[in-house]
């Protein structure tokens, strides 16, 4: 998606150690078009997999989860972190590392919005360890739906995400991949 | 807005204390098509302020802020509550009660997104309180934009919000507005 890419490179910051600083269009500011943009395009690579959900973990997921729900004409579902008052039935639960925020959390969906009927597509703004990925897996086997495939915003090839979801079998799109962010570079792949 | 309430009353629950349920369709499970329905509503009743950016608070906030934002053709910004390793710069911080989390939650938006050029509107799923918002207006005066307006998905008129904010002196829009949910009813204001 050449848009993204130039767009990285723009405005995008190599803050080192892998980290990827896009919060002036992704996950602090956001460009909603961009968004859109993003949705209708992961929409498009998965519109022959009768998607009945979306899912996506709070909080930067949200926006491209939206938007690619909106494009496949499906709800979205974001798992929470921390529990509303308002969650009031059965969740399935699982933890994640988080990378960027230095500790575990907890994602949780409420047995209400996820079960065996649904074919699930897992979108997130990055695929990096995969592991908040695989604690969505999870969730979706937990609750007997089929997931049908992983699409994310941007890839960072070199922390082995792709790797660890490889085993589930199912199509992993990233609209843009990076393949190096030594020495301060951000480099694609073509 | 006639849509929303009729969804309100087919799906949303009365959990007492004032607590409304729509997590089905607003902010655990999201109706994407819904959320572009209220955010071009929202955008409709602003379209003469001049709004360069919609301000909303994480979470649940995203997603009619982004649907606003884009209507209007502006950038949203949403403040975080944890500060992740990517905002790196100075942040305009805040605190403010959250009622249905049990505690106090901070605010922060990197000093890099909003200015004294710009003509905010506050967008947030709940008006109730006041809370939130309030301490999102006091971050948009840190900041020395301009606060234009505040617009939310749903009003609980009984928990004093508009009258917290009156002072003001800017429009606050609500798409549906609840007067009374004592004894487990809903009951929308004429």
């Amino acid at each position: 998606m050449q848009v993204l890419k130039e767009r990285i490179l723009r405005e995008g910051r190599n803050l080192g150690r892998g980290i990827l600083k896009v919060d002036s269009f992704i996950n602090h500011q956001v460009d909603p078009q961009l968004m859109v943009d993003v949705g209708r395009e992961l929409a498009r690579r998965f519109a022959s997999f009768n998607v009945t959900k979306v899912l996506t973990a709070e909080i930067s997921g949200i926006a491209p989860a939206l938007t690619t729900a909106l494009a496949l004409g499906v709800p979205i579902v974001y798992a929470r972190k921390t529990r509303p008052i308002t969650m009031t039935n059965g969740t399935y639960r699982q933890t994640a590392p988080s990378h960027t925020k230095g500790k575990t959390v907890e994602l949780m969906v409420s047995v209400e919005f996820l079960g065996p009927g649904d074919r699930v597509l897992i979108v997130d703004d990055f695929l990096a360890t995969g592991r908040t990925i695989e604690a969505l897996v999870r969730i979706v086997e937990m609750s007997g739906a089929t997931l049908v495939g992983i699409g994310t915003v941007i890839e960072k090839a070199f922390e082995g995400g792709r790797e660890r979801l490889s085993h589930l079998g199912v199509p992993i799109e990233s609209l843009v991949v990076i393949t190096d962010m030594s020495d301060g570079r951000i480099i694609f792949a073509e």
